[in-house]
């Protein structure tokens, strides 16, 4: 028998191969495979569907990462992808694999993070699995939520000459997951020294206790703004540049100047001699959103302080990224890849399989 | 910080504890942990929620579980738990854990057991996820289904003097895995022995590719028969009959010599100094549904060949065991522990935590 090994395919050629065989029978199903969340037709209103895993010692490490925000994060995670669809999530499943090596106590606090989230977001937790797992923790979370018709955003809909928007800024969550690093490694070294944590705060929160942009769906809502196409940033904004400007057929230019990207993240990246671009394009696990907008919505958005402006779509040329310099180079994702050795944080993803 | 160990508490226990913190809020939620699904209310009609997460070497073995078996036992557990709310599946997404040590050939089989059961059943693959694992393969699936508001059955339904059906036969599932880890420890213990599995294709089958019981839902309706209540057996008779009972706030009287059992797995049951009994009132993994009708549906089901009357409902009474030779019992469950080490295969649930 053949064997292709899955290094050689990546995630989302894996995906790809699986999802040939696919076929949806169902009419009510809108949208399968390929989207930040599957769509489906309720009658009055489109259901949203999406899931996320995670597993320990890939796309966490509890040796930093407390039990509490780890729920968060797994919850927030599907609502992120909820939200990329220009909807609101309501209901959700949560399945657990763990050992013994983990007491109730340590399981009441994974299940409080979830908790809060839920409460946070107006999602109810209704279901979900417990079982025995042979060595690390695994958590998978469904979610379920509710768009209306008219209001539904996919990935494919960017235009020629759309605006390319970002909520927030990026890179915090990577330079977040290097501090951790730093700090473990320190602490396995020479055991019985305190992390020095000082002065990260802010990137710290955003990598162990991130937030999905509920927000930025009603604020769009409120200033009468309806995406031309949506995603979500969760493998770095590269990767979801590259993904919508597959999925609508279009190029893009990005400029580099205009990638929001936070103070203290340039400082911390600065102190690791990383490019805080480079961390920006590539680090995941940000959760922003990532949309283009037609033209004349450009007021409604102008000077709104949720958002930045960092470039547009142009049909016909290649995804690129403009230098400060004014260079062009084609925009690549280092991407995220499940089946290479690589660093964790990195390895975030709402691919739809 | 305190520590209780798990296995001091059982699944069940956890599950308890677990969902005291849980408060729904949103008007939409039916009814939330407790039942073989959640039920969410779409407008017109219910939405019906399941997940089900599987570990390797808890749940399933490779060493005998095909991997195309494998995915479709996956998918059909699922769809089991939304035929016991008298449901229909109608979509799933499907997440997938899995280290290099598995192929794409290796996932493409695992995939097409998934999808020939998404064909068999009517339900689309509508999305999920594929993540790096650092050990075994781990697959969850989350299942969506509907049903009419009128039509929808809970486990908590079941009234004094009520019927107690089953379908199928049991214990054989249980009985397919015995056989299966026989012949394993012959082979490791002498290499190059062919296993022998002649004359056990029934109870093989019921263990390797079990089938959800779509055509139940279908007959009752021609039937005209609402059950009162209903549950699908996964963790085994004796177990199922409790936690009916027990969300019905009512006892039982179960017949032992009711109960249908496949002469095959007799006969195995009996090579293997096993009482049939205890085979089916444990063993888990028939995914037949239990439940209850009222009595002037009787002659609506008599003489079916679907289904057999294994006894009724009792007010005020505990759930009792009527042996052959008429003395009661106490009934118990073996139960379902995920956290003592106990033979694979008892260890299916589809409780919704």
């Amino acid at each position: 028998m053949e064997r292709t090994e899955l290094e050689n395919l990546g995630e989302f050629g894996l995906i790809k191969r699986l999802s040939k065989h696919i076929k949806n029978s169902n009419p009510t199903t809108v949208l399968g495979i390929g989207d930040d969340a599957a769509v489906i037709d309720a009658g009055d209103y489109y259901t949203l569907i999406t899931t996320d895993m995670l597993m320990e010692g890939v796309h966490f490490d509890l040796s930093y990462a407390p039990l509490k925000h780890l729920g968060y994060k797994c919850a927030i995670s599907n609502f992120s992808d909820i939200y990329a669809m220009n909807g609101k999530p309501t209901h959700m499943v949560v399945s657990i694999g763990l050992s013994n090596r983990f007491s109730l106590e340590a399981i009441e606090e994974l299940y409080a993070g979830i908790i809060s989230a839920a409460e946070v977001y107006g999602v109810d937790i209704v279901g979900g699995d417990t079982v025995s797992s042979k060595s690390g923790l695994v958590v998978n979370i469904a979610a379920y939520g509710k768009v209306d018709k008219d209001k539904v955003v996919y990935r494919s809909g960017a235009k020629d000459k759309d605006l390319l928007v970002v909520s927030g800024d990026l890179g915090g969550a990577y330079m977040g997951l290097q501090i951790l690093e730093r700090e473990k490694a320190v602490f396995e070294s020479t055991p019985g020294v305190q992390p020095d944590l000082e002065g990260h705060d802010y990137i710290l929160e955003r990598q162990l206790k991130p937030e999905a942009r509920k927000d930025v769906v009603e604020i769009l809502a409120q200033l009468g703004v309806k995406p031309t196409s949506m995603i979500d940033i969760s493998d770095g904004l590269a990767s979801e540049v590259l993904h919508l400007c597959d999925s609508s057929a279009v190029g893009a230019h990005l400029y580099e100047e205009k990638i929001p990207i936070d103070p203290t993240v340039v400082s911390a990246a600065t102190d690791f001699n990383l490019d805080p671009t480079i961390c920006a394009l590539n680090g995941g696990e940000d959760y922003e959103l990532l949309f283009t907008i037609a033209q004349s919505d450009y007021e409604k958005l102008k000077g709104n302080p949720h958002f930045t402006f960092i470039g547009h779509i142009e049909e016909g040329s290649s995804p690129t990224l403009v230098a400060r310099d004014g260079t062009a180079h084609e925009l690549k994702a280092q991407g995220w890849d499940a089946f290479l050795e690589k660093k964790k944080g990195d390895s975030e993803t709402d691919s739809q399989v």
